[in-house]
């Protein structure tokens, strides 16, 4: 039997054995319609070289790996989805990883992706600190979250969402302001909306109340936590919470004890993926631009794995998205 | 410099050889502080075996692909979390494809999953017939979905999803019920929840009521189809829609026209997410078994990773989620 070989597909696809290894490769600008053909001469002939050999022999795997708490997020949804496209686009593959907040898990998969050579990671977990990452000669880049000297970090402009946030709550007249934040031990960019939250108070001569809902608690604890805080302390006009889910969570228990919002209390979200706003078009949230994110992000990590050095970038623009919440 | 080996892991570990070659190849109960600290150890010693030439030498990689139309569907999202969850455990790693319902996008993972050598692949997507998936040899699973002779299918009980969504509709006293489903002319087993609705509906002495949104269209335009069908057709008193994506497009429609869910019209989903149902917790929906699926597709496509022969399985038991729109 002849070896089958770009030749051969070229011939059956009746283009150019350039053109083959163009779209091979994924370089440069090839129609769908000159694509398909050539794909479909690779089924009939079931010519599939083997990525791994020449991996192995170049050194350079065309993989990242995407180390993301969980999926069902909207928001990291949305963010992975992006990230997964824009990776695609430029010829890299995305091996998925879902730490589920599990720091054994997580280091489980970072020893995963180095033994199977991954040319860069981006990391989007909330565990604690974990030296793991400090790996010299690794691109690795993290949305929203401090992993050390050897990582770049990309996130939205967190303080001025939480100014927007606190700024909105108490020009609609709300004095009595929680603000629903996860763990404030891990150093988080984030952490800035927090900041500007009690500095804002602050100017108005109000009193900061802050309730921490660990980043790894169930939803149904997260859900108990708001639940109880809202019940004990009656008095609560306004919340801006840290991420839209923590928004909802807090709005069910308010609806459960019988409160209107927002003519009992304004609530202020912050994410605003698209899934969440169809599903609850009544949020007011302060939206962070996940497309932004993404293509910063996966710039970023591209340059790095060429070699290139890269600086932190934090502060992509929010928006507020002016709902029925608040 | 002496050769790093797993020797020397475990010296540093404290444990035996064998224990870190356990840990490598995830096999076999090992706690989480032995985990971490062979993970320490090979971390402070820069231990990564190259599992390409390991993959290449044994041709086994390991490696699953899942390709899916996207993930942002909270569905979709949570059966893929699942089911990566189930092949991390067993040792498995996940190349994620969003086709984004593109079908050369489609081809071009199939053809990049097949040349990076995956042992198998899950499916999920929704396009028209791709011959491309006819590839003796390597195991497919397709999730609510036939994708032909050499694949095997896992679904929900479609047809018991139908009866009862639509038995429900009309012992609420309605009578003008619309369907609204995905495109007809593909063949899915979910079209089995339109025949049980037609088949209720002629045992009620009921007129069809069907409107076809294209699976591949973007959300804003499947609003806008749904909206118009609404404004045209005021005498819908009921609704069953094909997911729970649809059934709340429809719902925001019908507050946009200022009629109320449930008095005016009533709306039944289908899915039950547990995202969805945390944002939107008054939908009435058929909850899919989404652990179930995930865990029968794995482990059908390991049995035929390992050579067996499996078959398809197209019951796994749904139920009616109760909450206020039906």
């Amino acid at each position: 039997m002849k070896k089958i070989g770009i030749r051969e597909v070229a011939k059956e696809a009746e283009v150019s054995p350039t053109t083959v290894s163009r779209v091979l490769n994924n370089r440069g600008y090839i129609s769908e319609e000159t694509k398909n053909k050539v794909f479909d001469a690779m089924n009939k002939l079931e010519y599939y070289p083997n990525e791994l050999a020449r991996a192995l022999f170049k050194n350079e795997t065309y993989t990242v790996g995407l180390i993301f708490p969980t999926i069902t997020n909207p928001f990291h949804a949305e963010l992975i989805q992006s990230i997964e496209f824009e990776l695609s686009n430029k010829g890299y593959k995305v091996l998925l990883c879902n730490s589920l907040n599990n720091p054994t898990k997580e280091k489980e998969y970072l020893a995963m992706l180095r033994k199977n050579q991954v040319d860069g990671i981006i990391v989007g977990t909330h565990n604690k600190d974990i030296d793991d990452y400090n790996i010299p000669g690794l691109p690795i880049v993290a949305i929203d979250r401090n992993l050390g000297k050897n990582t770049v970090t990309v996130s939205c402009d967190n303080y001025t969402g939480g100014e927007i946030a606190t700024q909105l709550l108490v020009s609609h007249g709300c004095r009595n302001i929680l603000c629903i934040r996860g763990d404030s031990k891990i150093k988080l960019p984030a952490n800035s909306r927090t900041l500007a939250y009690k500095n804002i108070m602050k100017e108005n001569n109000l009193d900061p109340l802050i309730l921490e809902v660990p980043f790894v608690a169930e939803i149904k604890d997260k859900k108990k936590m708001i639940g109880e805080y809202l019940e004990t302390h009656p008095n609560i006009d306004g919340i801006f919470a840290g991420d839209d889910l923590l928004a909802t969570l807090a709005i069910n228990s308010l609806i459960y004890m019988r409160k209107n919002v927002p003519e009992d209390v304004k609530v202020v979200g912050f994410d605003g993926a698209e899934q969440t706003l169809i599903y609850n078009s009544d949020l007011t949230t302060i939206q962070q631009p996940i497309g932004q994110i993404s293509s910063v992000a996966v710039h970023k990590l591209l340059n790095m794995i060429g070699g290139k050095e890269e600086k932190d970038e934090l502060d992509l623009p929010v928006r507020l998205l002016k709902n029925h919440t608040a």
